[in-house]
């Protein structure tokens, strides 16, 4: 009980950092894999390495009934016509669902069955709660123009499996046309 | 699948209403037995029916990885020196966490062990969260001058049990002294 109390809890809505937390920090060189533009991801790659993603992870307890948490933050920008995005996963405990509420900034949430079917695109910004069924993959991207940052929320066992989807990515892509963003297929945006 | 999709899950963070999401509403007279100052409950309870808080519930499936969460909102006020505040409960599946994420606003929770002891004042408020672990009642306060809003998120079999509250109250009551929030033994203040 008493080291769940000393956790720090505050947080900044604009930066998605919360004091004393160890911030989780993704690069555009981590995200290989992730956009479908592969020669644009090469391009910028090679002209440098900037930050597309930070998550502070909070996991008080381990228990049946408890509950992790992450702040998360995306920043603005694209490669090509691909919003910064996170690398998605499913739950290694597949029942496990997960509340995101936006904080701050405006986004789009990729969902996808387990197997890859049924994608939807769900905004997730200020104002906006979205819920994350169990047994499916879901990737989070930045659609505006200043930092996206939220609270996810899933049971403690849930777990994070990023296998399944560094092997097959997503099938769907958010893409942004005429300064809205837009769901395709993947095959159509290679 | 298609009914969680269906759920509006737009927020407003100033006033605490979901798109869509019918509203439990708890006004003064719903809170006889909560406020230790009972003339002053009395007093105000002869002179009007406002509104206290609100709480916008949604439960999107019921599984067990499922969550459900609330956005809540306390209006600003007091009741003699006692912050307007919730009923507060313990969940039913004591062993049941819950995270809360402060939206708007400036508050308190009080957290008490199961059995009324260990009681500990946390804030919560804009940038702020607080992790409720299981076996814990817990009961909001808006300390500030505009509405306090807020997400609780929770396993989706946690469940309410607010007869515990109802039957001992809290131990302890959060109060104003000289402009600060302080925690003080319920019998000192009656």
């Amino acid at each position: 009980m008493k080291d769940i109390e000393k956790i720090p809890a505050a947080f900044d809505p604009a930066t998605g950092r919360m004091d004393g937390v160890p911030l989780t920090q993704r690069f555009l060189h981590d995200l290989r894999g992730c956009f479908r533009d592969t020669a644009a991801f090469e391009k910028a790659a090679a002209e440098g390495n900037p930050l597309i993603y930070t998550v502070a992870g909070v996991e008080p307890a381990a228990g049946d009934g408890d509950l992790h948490y992450g702040v998360g933050m995306i920043m603005p920008g694209r490669i090509g016509d691909e919003y910064y995005m996170t690398k998605g996963h499913l739950h290694s405990w597949r029942d496990a669902a997960e509340v995101y509420c936006g904080l701050a900034g405006d986004g789009m949430m990729l969902l996808e069955d387990e197997d890859g079917g049924n994608s939807r695109m769900v905004p997730l910004g200020e104002g906006k709660v979205v819920y994350v069924p169990g047994r499916t993959a879901h990737r989070t991207m930045n659609t505006g123009t200043v930092p996206l940052t939220y609270i996810g929320v899933y049971p403690a066992k849930a777990g994070h499996d990023y296998a399944a989807i560094a092997q097959r990515n997503f099938s769907c892509v958010i893409v942004e046309r005429d300064g809205k963003a837009v769901m395709l297929p993947g095959e159509k945006t290679r």
